[in-house]
């Protein structure tokens, strides 16, 4: 089982790395500049687990939808995750140096070439979903649109980092959060765009309004575990295991859970976050034994 | 007809505040974060001729498309027209003090609200095209995004704010442009957009091909224009009749065809694209006397 998820999920990302690479260079026609287009391909090609995808794709396949819809959406939702990551990454929000074990994109190139590329890729994800040329029906395209934008702005991850930043007691009248306060934040930042692409993969496979709410609730537990482990690997984990700065939320003050609770509390969270995404899935058999190894993969993930 | 064509700019620009107020208010609902919602208001609310919507309503009108839906897609391209000034303005970008007559959003609040406000303005606008709750078809809703995120993305709006940074000397390998390049960047950082407008007014109004090309030549023309236009008011306008900082395109080496030319030779190509864009319309009648003026007053207005 463990051994298949790997590979499913390894065999899942170099799919959607096709497909990345085919819309840059369908981007190419008109023209994206040189340094544009560089800066882009930079940030996105070749790095990441490419678990929001993989989410897409495998809910998608669980209901039998199409699967070359599900690759771009799974591009696309990638796209909108890149885009956060450039831009969180600037001096002016997190100030990082290092992301999936290469410079960031503002020192590889600049800050304004990080920010236009990071704007581009935003754009280029809601052109990726409307575009016809899969054939994927109208109404869908415009329905994962509205999934997707819904799930990346202000109520969904641009709000989670505004609150974020707000937490590091940045802007005056900044508090201490409590524990319901952090998990808000974290299941806008983090969760509604890895529920969106469970989401995503429901539209795509058609799901009936019961099959749509269990996958729903699936998609939301594994968001909320997903920030939780993420938090305990900051602790835990090395940078050049991750491939990004470590240790970096507590000097910072980013509010955590695992920062409030200590990680005992905060990994038995997890477990049950974990549980819950699992119980939402009892209603079918082995052919979501995917989704559960996923679900188990965020939780126990040593990167 | 002068006077009647102020009057309706300034009647769809009330029109598109109240959609624009109405977006933000659902906006809240689930809630954006108080301060980015409050930046993003800042940003967008209460300024601007609104010319991007009123090219998307009068090219609707023109052929009787449901005006509801060209408001929405009004208030849209606005958003992504907002959220482009508020990035440009940035201190990494070109570093602007002051905007629609107010400080730039980055000082009003911070540099990082600033980024995540434009984010978050742009994830808007394709959630406002995509949402159904005004009954558009999902066929057009999915075009429309397509339009805008094509004008926007990395070959259209950003990618010719891109080449402009280049055309500036801040990376290393530029020289001077070419007539013919500042033209394709232009097209690009603000030409794209203006045609784009009139695009999704043909798209809403159900344009035949032929329609839908004269409308496009138009757009085009009148694109071009805008930004000769553009640049004569940035040497010869003050700051206050603007409300933002003139003059600056000079000593910043940014790459213009009034700086190249000169402005008699500017003011010249500035009648024959406004020419351009009144002869792509002669197959009309008087219905189309509101884009006939707007591009006279494109090529002649004072701020």
């Amino acid at each position: 089982m463990t051994v298949d998820f790997h590979h499913r999920l390894a065999s899942v990302a170099s799919e959607i790395e096709d497909v990345l690479v085919t819309i840059f260079d369908v981007a190419t026609t008109p023209p994206v500049p040189a340094r544009l287009l560089g800066a882009m391909r930079y940030a996105v090609l070749g790095g990441g687990k490419r678990l929001r995808p993989f989410l897409v794709v495998e809910a998608a396949r669980l209901l039998k939808g199409d699967l070359t819809t599900a690759l771009r959406a799974g591009a696309a939702i990638e796209l909108v995750h890149v885009y956060s990551l450039a831009h969180d990454d600037l001096p002016a929000m997190d100030d990082d140096e290092l992301r999936r074990g290469k410079p960031t994109l503002h020192l590889a190139y600049d800050e304004a070439t990080a920010i236009l590329a990071g704007d581009a890729l935003q754009t280029l994800a809601f052109e990726t979903l409307a575009d016809a040329a899969t054939g994927t029906d109208a109404a869908m395209r415009a329905e994962l649109v509205r999934l997707l934008a819904k799930a990346a702005g202000g109520a969904g991850m641009a709000g989670g980092q505004m609150l974020d930043l707000e937490a590091e007691g940045r802007f005056e009248g900044a508090s201490e959060l409590s524990a319901q306060a952090i998990a808000q934040l974290q299941a806008m930042k983090t969760g509604a765009i890895l529920s969106c692409a469970v989401e995503m993969g429901a539209v795509i496979g058609r799901a009936d309004a019961p099959t749509y709410q269990t996958l729903l609730s699936y998609g939301r537990a594994l968001g909320a575990a997903f920030q939780i482990a993420d938090d305990i690997l900051d602790i835990e984990a090395s940078s050049a295991e991750l491939g990004k700065a470590t240790g970096k939320d507590a000097g910072r003050g980013k509010a955590t859970l695992v920062g409030l609770w200590g990680v005992e509390k905060a990994r038995a969270e997890l477990e049950r976050l974990t549980g819950d995404a699992l119980a939402a899935l009892s209603g079918f058999g082995a052919e979501a034994d995917v989704l559960r190894a996923a679900a188990r993969f965020t939780a126990d993930r040593r990167k």
